[in-house]
């Protein structure tokens, strides 16, 4: 396989950090605690021009001064700075950088061309791969290696950001962290002044982590290679991309923001879709999908049941497929019967099956799932109805000594049933997807979201998840086709 | 003002509960809980056929053995009770109840409208008027009275909720709770077979601590009446709602859910804005919009500012604004001058205003507000930037006794340049909404939110709400001058 430049930048031996100090006031300090306290085993090695150690660390007063050439050069260094650390990484023979510094291209001054020429001219004559001006940093969760602002606090997992924000990769990972999404590696990719999304999407798509690529965009630069590296992913591993450049006012922002020269709506959307990938038209859907995508099997066609003991949301649900074009076909007359003799009388057994508030758990997250995936018809299940001890538990503290039941073999049977429902789409080779107005406060949501099924905390947005889960099927049916 | 029979069913001075035991798998005692535990003030009479107390509380044999008629019987009992039960109310005086049973018309079944018409018939002859059945009960949150199964466990808000789900505004509550979204008052209207929509807005329309009307409907029963009152709400107070009986698919949810007759959406839709209601096409959005409309004063038009210290949530926001007709005009030349003299030099001042990643709270929270609210030409501003201590905080742990800065004065600074951000809308008379990808972990998203500053998940739900108050003014004035 050829050589990436991100393959040092994500996963180096030795890092030098140039811009952190021992005061939490200064931001290249925040930075550098995430690599030296978030569990990264490589060197580490802190340059600084009078302390001796930097967070406890042996500090170097210049890039010369270092034992080895290090894998890489993190940078939040004054700007004016930035060339002549380069020109030293060049002459040590460090060959990577990622530079964090901004104020080059993007403030559309003279100066800030300036200085990005001089970069430029630099990494060119030694051979630097960098990534940035003006970016965040990046984080593979995998190798605990983190040079972002922010911690990574959540276990690993197989979703590989690409951003052109750097919020979109940092200031999200707590909001991640609540909604059960995990990333396996995240790259601010700044002013893409050298290293580009199309160098990030190949890195990612060789990735053996990383399931699924989600892309925050502004931009296309080179959109013949972006096409060209596309239409290798994407056969084997799904893009998500949300597009920030769509409307007048949207390019405008960009232009400011990373100096992109953003397009007509459109057109971005044409290229995306001809690149085959799957387009998220808001923040929230951009992860929703990813998530999906990086845990669920895909469903055959369009056709979705929907399991549910509260009809608001299961009608909800119902409503949403209408409007996206998934259907939710009536049950044949005996899997009606069927349903009908197991659930409450006051339940519904057409499609969606409603339960009416009841909570057998072993009915509702085993039974039925495995009656209704095992339709030949069906292609996935849309599911409301998670409830765990929590809510009991609630009650038990609410009645005091007035009421009493043993929480423990309703607590077992709950967590027991929640297991056994994830292990439902692998074993019917069909997606399973889940909204809940709970959060990760509720057991049950927490058993249930760790152990594959993704839950959403809206009904449309589970429905609109499951659709990204039908498109990238088509999509993929298109490419392979093309290729044969 | 006309009595409404919704007056003594959210409001009463003593409530006779009927089918809650003291054994917590009895689904009344969950109910009776909430009631017994919540803060009600008013007189509780449970009835039972053998307890002598029921949750701490002298138990009656039945209704007729009441000290006095209650104001409203609440019934969690068998449906085949319920009828009977209603003919002792009509004996004792009991004029309104809450009917919680589900198994009449929605099932579908004979024996459902059979069950029905009994009810109707002795409902007529007493004059007894209810809500239900098939319903979740109701919650009163200024009086601290709630006959559904889910606690409320926040402070009384002004958001009053009519739903045909019963979950919607049950299961919902902790939702909303993360969300910094409070409600007044909750009705789940079950089947209305007796009290409907049109009983519900009535009420809530004069409530004076309900401030805006959120509804998730299924289907409209009497037309004429609905829009007959709607056209009294809508000119002092908004109405939002989330119709789920939009397409095929829900259309046939509806059915089964609440025997609604649910039409095309296009028709729904044309009666929603004729009625002067605010479309909220999602569920998130219901509560979205109905938050904005109960903090936020309206814009006099729309025209946004963006103020931000993180280009890519400010760019969504633009490229949002962009999507659902929203301007963001370039500032004059003059304020553009004057806001690039105290941002960074790495700062955008053309609007959005971006301080990348800058933090100088007073700037961000105080200054910059000031300032962009002060232009005659805008009308409203979005705000990404809320960061509060306990990102610093986590930083300083992290860092052990190798960095050390005093706390305190910054989360003193911080704590009162947000308190001062919540004055600003009310000021400028011009609205403030916010998005962040921190939660309510986040002291400053709190103190924010508790301010009066709604505070959303994403940039798009952010612009979304924003759009729903543009609407509003819109609506408003239409109505207002249709009326001179």
């Amino acid at each position: 396989m050829k050589e990436n430049p991100l393959d040092h930048i994500m996963q180096p031996k030795s890092v030098a950090f140039l811009g952190a100090s021992n005061s939490i006031m200064t931001i290249g300090t925040s930075h550098m605690l995430n690599l030296v306290r978030g569990g990264y085993k490589g060197k580490i090695y802190p340059v600084h021009p009078k302390e001796d150690t930097v967070l406890g660390i042996k500090a170097y007063r210049s890039i010369m001064d270092l034992p080895d050439p290090a894998d890489l050069a993190v940078m939040v260094i004054p700007k004016h700075l930035i060339a002549q650390t380069l020109e030293e990484c060049g002459r040590k023979g460090v060959k990577r950088a990622v530079i964090i510094t901004s104020g080059f291209r993007e403030i559309g001054s003279e100066e800030g061309e300036r200085l990005q020429d001089l970069i430029d001219n630099v990494a060119k004559r030694y051979g630097i791969r960098y990534l940035g001006p003006n970016c965040m940093g990046v984080i593979n969760t995998h190798l605990s290696f983190n040079i972002t602002w922010f911690p990574y606090k959540d276990i690993p997992g197989s979703i590989g950001l690409i951003s052109q924000s750097g919020s979109y990769v940092t200031q999200t990972l707590s909001y991640l962290r609540a909604n059960g999404i995990r990333i396996s590696q995240a790259i601010s990719v700044g002013n893409q002044a050298n290293i580009d999304m199309v160098d990030c999407l190949d890195y990612l798509g060789n990735d053996p982590y990383t399931k699924v690529i989600a892309i925050y965009m502004e931009d296309i630069k080179g959109p013949k290679e972006f096409l060209n590296v596309c239409r290798h992913i994407v056969p084997k591993k799904p893009v998500v991309a949300m597009f920030a450049g769509e409307t007048e006012e949207g390019a405008r922002a960009c232009r400011s923001h990373t100096a992109a020269i953003s397009g007509r709506g459109e057109i971005y959307r044409g290229f995306l879709r001809q690149a085959g990938i799957i387009i998220a038209d808001t923040f929230y859907r951009l992860f929703d999908f990813s998530l999906a995508l990086s845990e669920q099997p895909l469903p055959k066609g369009r056709n979705m049941a929907i399991l549910t003991n509260s009809g608001g949301p299961a009608t909800t649900m119902a409503n949403e497929c209408g409007k996206c074009n998934l259907s939710v076909p009536v049950f044949d007359p005996e899997t009606q019967k069927r349903l009908k003799e197991m659930i409450p009388q006051t339940g519904i057994a057409l499609n969606p099956v409603d339960l009416t508030l009841n909570y057998d758990v072993e009915l509702l997250y085993i039974k039925l799932p495995h009656i209704i995936l095992n339709l030949p018809y069906i292609d996935g299940l849309l599911f409301y109805g998670i409830f765990g001890p929590i809510h009991i538990r609630e009650k038990m503290e609410m009645g005091g000594d007035l009421v009493d039941i043993p929480m423990k073999p309703i607590e077992t049977l709950i967590k027991k049933s929640c297991q056994a429902f994830t292990k439902i789409p692998k074993e019917f080779n069909k997606p399973v997807i889940c909204a809940s107005f709970f959060g990760r406060e509720d057991e049950a949501v927490r058993i249930i979201q760790d152990g594959g099924i993704p839950v959403y905390s809206s009904p449309e947005r589970a429905v609109r998840a499951m659709l990204s889960l039908c498109e990238y099927r088509e999509i993929r049916e298109r490419f392979v086709e093309k290729m044969t």
